[in-house]
Parts: C-alpha cells; structure tokens; sequence
C-alpha cells in the first residue's frame, strides 16, 4: 500500500526538514550570548533535537532520531561552523525574520509526528497531544533554559504551543475518524502550521492574566 | 488482605492529593514572572508532576502517573483557567500561606510514597530515600529553574527536603522491622509532615555555612 | 587474559576518581551563591554525578553509578559535611586551583568512559564521542544551570569539551584499529588529559566569532 511505505519518508522528512529552523533559532541566541564555539554547537543541538529527545524519554523509545541519523549530527556542526566563519550581526535579524516560516512549518511537523508517535503507544488523546507540545516546543525551551533566559514560548503571549495542541487535537480526531495516517499526519500539521502563520501574519496574542 | 487492597488506593491518593499544592506554587510563581498562558500551565505542571516523573525516569518505570490518570491533567488545564479568570495579585499571598499545610501534607505522602517505589525495587536504603527527596522536592526545583531563579529549595535555609529525608529513612527503617507497608508509609509520611510543620511553627531554619 | 578482568576494575576507578574533583566544583560554587546546605549537597552530586547519569539515561542503562555504589552518596554527603565545616573563603580559590589537575584527569577518564559505554552499544562514532563529552562536561552545565547561571563550560572560550572530544574520537579510532581495550581507554583518556594540561599551562583559547 501506497501509505504504508509513504508514511515512514513522510515521517522521516517531517523529523529532518524542520531542524534547520530550530537549529538556527538556538544558533542565533548562542551568538547574542557570545557563548563561545562549544556553547554555540551545544545549544543549536538543544533547539534542534531537545523537544524530541526528551519526548523520547518520556516515551522510552530508543533510538533517539540523532542516534538513527548520525549525519544530521555531522550536518549540525557543519552549520554551525559555517555560521561563525560567515554569519555576522548584522545578518541575525534577517535570518530570524527569514526563518519565521520554516520555523512555524517545522511547529506543525513536530507537533503532528510527536503526537503520532505517542498515540502510536496507545496513550490518552491529551497525553499525546502534551507529547506532540513538547516535541515541538521543548528544543526552544530547553535553549533559553541554558541560555539563562525565561523560556520565550513560555512568556510572550504569541500563540505557538497553543497551534501545537489545536494540531496534535486534529490529528487525534482524525485518527478516531479513521482518517489513513498519512492524510490525518498532513491534516495535523497544516493546521498546527496554519495557526501559527495566521498569529504571525495577523500579530495576534494570547489574552493576559490581569492579576 | 485488607492492606493489599488498601495500599494502592492509599498510594494513589498520595499521589494525587498533594498535587493541588504543588501546581499552586507553580502557577503562583508563574503569575509573579508574569508568564502567559501556556507559562502558567507549564510551570504548574512541572511543579505539580515534575519531581514524580524526574523520579520514574530515573527508576526507568512507566507509565507516568499524569500518562495513567490523564484526568488529572484535564484538572490541571481547568485549575490553570480557573486561577487566571478568577485568581488576582491580592490573593496570591493569602493563597501561599493557606497551601503552606497541604505543601507539609505533599511532602510527607510524596517522599514516603517515592521512598517506597525504590525500596520495591530493592534499591540501597539511601537510594530509596534520595528519590523520596527527589519526588517531594524536584517539581519545586524545576520550577524555579525554568522561571530562571535558584530554587528556593537549594537557599531558603528552611527544612524541606531534610524533612522528607527523615521521612523516607523512617520508612526503610520501618520495612526493616518487618512493619506492615500501610502502617510504615504513614509512619513516614507523618515523620516528614510533622517535621515540616514544627519548622513552620518554630522558624527553625538550618544552620549556615559560614564561610 | 588480563585485560577481561582489569578493564571493569579500571573502569571504576575512572568513575570514581574523578568524582573529588567535580563534586569539589559543585561545592565551591554552591558557597558561592550562598546555597543552604541542602543545596550544597544537591549542587555538589549535580556536578559530580550529573554527567554519567544524563548519559545513562540517554543511552537507557541502569544501575547508575550512585545506585550501584551507594558508598559514594555517603562519601558525598561526608565532604559536603566536612567542607561546610572545616572549609572557609579563603581556601576557595587555592583549592579551586589544586582541583584543575584532578579535574583534567576526570576529564580525560569520564569521557574516555563514556565513549567507551556508547561503543559497547554499537551507536556510530560521533553518537558515542558525544556521549563522551556529555558524561564529563554536563555535570558541570547542571551544576551552573541550577546555580542560575549560562554554564562556564559553554562560554569561557577554554578547550575543556574539545579536549574530552578529541580524547573520544582516540577511543573511536583505536577500537577501529583493534587495540586491546585497555589501552585505547587510557590512549583516550590520555589525549583529552593531556589537551587539557596543554590548555591549561598554555592559556589557549578558542577562536571568538567576530559577529
């Protein structure tokens, strides 16, 4: 069957393509830090594979996408080292701007692949749908964590793990509705990664706590 | 055998009963480092379920508590809404002094409860206890850690986690002497609740290293 | 043959050898910040063991070091003790430079250890090499994440992951090239030790990105 053998590219393709988006986002901070060489590698790796790893240790499922795919490790510090040799202050904006729009493809192909991954193992609807949040959020987190700043996706009122959750709710419809995966995976993501284009093409924000 | 039925209602309810506590103090700190939304229910969560889901990934068991009873995550969401429509700056100081005594209760049950999962593993008696420690006292460090302070629990001189120290060495002293598993977890939740409250009563705070 | 039976022996000294020095960083730096004892005692094991138990995590092992040689949390908790004590501000920075030479021992010896683990797991080079690096560089960076601060290690601009890097892809290469087990743990162990000998009596540092 067509879905069958389509899936797992589809699967690996969503796991790949959105981590250049997220590398550069760790990246970037690393620069504003002035980490140094190591610091800069390390913490592109966290934005990069850190929501994953960690969904993976929650799920205990092994091997972790960086072990099964060494190359992309190889890739990681190949970009990073092309960063520092050609990357400069001026350009930080521009790319951050640029990268908006993978960044928020990559949004709804964590946030649909993780949640997958977890109803794969017969978990609750809310427990995948939290595992598909961490997948695509937690690599940020874990970023600003290290980088000893509040974590962004946690404070500044942008609808970002909010179009996570709407997406990973979708693709657990879908799967009640019989949906063929791969269609249910698609549908999750475009909606994730749709939710996410219209917060930042309209500037809307989440309501605030007026405490 | 009125205490194989009883243990794991009673292990539950000590699981679940402290919690309410937990997410409190997560969600009032959040409030305080004015987090948005998805800031508030993140930071709850990590304080109400990070310190037992730190200590199960480190004992390797699964599945989580909040995987099990996904309902209480549904609890979490609805106590996070609630708190935000209706919770203000000048009840959050009030509110912290109230849950100072279900925090004490948490404390007990969670350390005796974390306590008695490493001894049914046959771990070593200060292995057992540690994650006792870990369970009762590391959803506060995590929270902490990601609103970017040191935890309150490594600095306030307060007896928290010698507290529930104390606690878990009582109950692997207990199930040296053969106690009954109900009867020596109350023994030792009871211990580190009643330690935790004569701090609160006294103002004891530990000694200091004066260096 | 001899090596069967003395390499698990080496193998332990290397885990715990090394420990002193990391725990004594963990220390010194919970004084610092003017942690309670709990802290220091927290921060102290962090340093010490944090690294080899984010890599068995990782790479799914278990017992841990500290649960199967439970001696050394009470040997752990002795120091913590004892420095709280006996040890006083003026003794920080002499003991922090006495400590940079075991320190580089523990360096070379952890990651040549944990290069080793992943190995022994048939994970591809750069996988095992990075396991390497974390068992001996991340109790350093938890030690300063909980301490609330950017991690030294990702931001002094001194060869310390690079040399725990150099010294696993050592260990990479003389597996490959066959040499007996023993010998390529202490040829690893050797480079990375020796890089940082070299870095530390030379003041090398590494190149800054001009952004």
């Amino acid at each position: 069957m067509a879905n069958t053998s389509l899936l797992p590219l589809l699967q690996t393709l969503v796991e790949a393509g959105a981590t250049l988006a997220f590398a550069l986002s760790g990246l970037l901070e690393a620069a504003r830090k002035k980490l140094d060489a190591v610091g800069v590698c390390v913490v592109a790796g966290l934005a990069a594979y850190g929501g994953g790893t960690l969904r993976d240790v929650l799920l205990d499922r092994r091997p972790f996408f960086w072990v099964a795919h060494p190359e992309w490790l190889w890739g990681l510090l190949a970009l990073c080292i092309a960063a520092m040799a050609f990357l400069r202050a001026r350009h930080f904006a521009p790319t951050e701007r640029a990268m908006q729009w993978p960044d928020a493809l990559g949004l709804g192909l964590f946030s649909a692949s993780g949640t997958q991954l977890a109803l794969a193992q017969d978990l609750p609807g809310i427990v995948a749908v939290l595992m598909g949040v961490i997948t695509a959020t937690f690599g940020g987190v874990l970023r600003d964590i290290v980088c000893n700043e509040i974590p962004t996706a946690l404070r500044d009122h942008q609808p970002y793990a909010v179009c996570a959750f709407a997406g990973g709710w979708v693709l657990v419809g879908a799967q009640q509705a019989d949906m063929p995966a791969g269609a249910a995976l698609v549908l999750a993501a475009a909606t994730a990664t749709g939710l996410r284009a219209l917060a930042l093409a309209t500037g809307f924000s989440l309501p605030r706590w007026s405490s």
